[in-house]
């Protein structure tokens, strides 16, 4: 008797096989996924309130003057142009363009990343060329596609000709011979980004509230790990760790920048840049290292595509979204909006766009 | 009625998941996979018979030079070691250990990595520090803990004691002033590197004979790609073409070896090493840059576990290990026994093992 039903049985399953989509068979619930703690472990420790750095310890009154420095136009020779132009502290840490606008209009050629939890990043730029924020700063200033101040020499004339910016370099580095300095301004702004921090849900995820994410970006997480993003996107701050060739498995469509071979000449770096940090992404496009691919959806396909040989799927890309939303994090208030600047005197050089 | 057979039927189905294992129920046949062609791209193109280098042409007297040299162990200051001693041309160009003996018997730092294929690997050494197999073949034979010759110019009257060998450096570099010297003896090993290639079923499958993988093969290979594996093995080499982090998800228990970290001198750098080819893994073991897992097995759950965040079911893992079998290759059997070496003269230095 048993044995019989057994066998009926085993028949039914055959023929539900060939009828699916039937009348009164219930289609299956929403996949629901409870992840397991190991697979939490690779993006642990949830983002912190400050980014240390043993080398330039935060304090008020340095956040205070790095507040204003990166806020501050008359860094650019025509003084138009700020950190905050193109790393816009309103809109997620960058201006939403595919490469943007510098001195009298120039272009830059890399995607002006942003600069929110930047600090926390292994290396700076795309490319890794500077090792931490305060090196990262002095960079764009002095280029003359970019901020094209002139000088160091000529931007610590900008900055000694202000009496309250002297002022506060003598509070934010309290018993040097020499505070105004190009390397004091690097660490003024260095020491404001290491408080660029953006807390997401999946941080609370991350530190044990299982509720903090709903069933669906649980399970946009599961797919994110089963298709293997976290191979190069993982950790604290879901990448921002390595470096990797851009292409790893078919080459790149536009190879015309080779990333960390213009750094290193190895030819083993062509098109290697920076994993770039998947915190806001939803919010932080144009994507890629030229801010070529406008959408998250095409950006996750690429990297499917290019770096694991994977045809993604629609909703596999969407379940990804799903999850990196979690991601996207709160902005410091605070911080979002200028200081009051200090009132240019008749010594500070006036605007200049004669070149 | 219709309607009614379908509800017995979702009673069924539920039924059968309850009793699972029952008697007539058959189970479900081995899993069939047909491989979709674009997952194979990501490996193309297969093994090539040569490995060509534009600075480096292959001719047939540099390989027969290179042939002797790759067995001449008086390229070493106690005439017992080769570079067939640790890269056994019969034992798929490794010597089993963990670390190599070098002169004297001191113990190296690092696992002698097969020669067989290693010439297609976009740069040489765990650390990356030479660029080509001519660049590789000149550090061990000066390397104190290798074979430890005092000098290049040590080396030179060694081989410029032997007509033989000054004869066969004449023919391999002909029109040259002056052809026997430190790098027409790397060219020439290089040139024989070249050619220790090892076509492998798994190339007869990249060309298009669908049928040289069998069904579990194929299963295998799906494994591998899902669980993502090819992140960071592909290309021709199956690896052997990027540089990455070792614990990319979670710091590698031993960190006493900083990898590329020693040569760039970058903290950036620090744990990173040349990701190896997989072709004739089966055959290459121990595994990693110090030779510490013993197993296949070993190597793929720590894979998982360290690069992926993803513990791997040993069904999965024995799966992915029934396909790197097909990495297996043929070594060339006309290479794998040494030539007739060129007899010592008066002239030639005698072993030396005094320190």
């Amino acid at each position: 008797m048993r044995k019989s039903l057994f066998c009926q049985m085993g028949i039914a399953i055959v023929l539900a096989g060939l009828f699916c989509g039937c009348g009164t068979v219930t289609p299956p619930p929403p996949r629901t996924v409870e992840i397991d703690p190991v697979q939490i472990q690779i993006f642990e420790p949830a983002l912190p309130d400050i980014i240390e750095s043993a080398s330039n310890p935060i304090t008020e009154q340095k956040v205070a003057l790095g507040r204003m420095l990166y806020f501050e136009p008359r860094l650019s020779k025509s003084h138009q142009i700020s950190c905050n132009s193109c790393h816009g502290l309103d809109t997620f840490g960058v201006d939403g363009t595919p490469t943007s606008d510098g001195h009298k209009g120039q272009l830059g050629t890399r995607n002006a990343p942003t600069v929110y939890n930047a600090a926390g990043h292994f290396v700076q730029f795309w490319d890794g060329r500077a090792p931490d924020v305060e090196a990262q700063a002095k960079g764009p200033i002095l280029n003359p596609v970019e901020m094209a101040m002139p000088s160091e020499k000529y931007v610590l004339t900008v900055l000694n000709s202000m009496p309250e910016y002297v002022a506060a370099f003598k509070a934010a580095f309290p018993g040097e011979k020499d505070p105004v300095s190009y390397d004091n301004m690097a660490k003024a702004i260095g020491a404001f980004e290491r408080k660029l921090v953006t807390p997401a849900r999946w941080d609370k995820f991350v530190k044990g509230d299982k509720s903090a994410l709903s069933p669906e970006e649980k399970a946009g997480f599961a797919t994110y790990m089963e298709v293997g993003c976290q191979g190069c996107h993982a950790g604290t701050y879901v990448g921002g760790n390595t470096y990797q060739r851009l292409g790893m498995v078919k080459a790149w469509p536009d190879a015309s920048d080779p990333g960390r071979e213009k750094v290193t000449k190895n030819a083993s770096d062509q098109m290697v840049f920076k994993v770039p940090s998947l915190r806001n992404i939803e919010k932080s496009g144009p994507y890629f290292h030229n801010g070529k691919i406008g959408t998250l959806a095409e950006a996750i396909q690429s990297m499917g595509e290019y770096q694991l040989g994977k045809k993604l799927s629609d909703a596999q890309v969407q379940s990804i979204i799903t999850w990196l939303r979690t991601l996207t994090g709160d902005v410091p208030a605070e911080y979002t909006k200028p200081p009051v600047l200090p009132k240019s005197t008749s010594k500070t050089p006036k605007p200049d766009i004669s070149d």
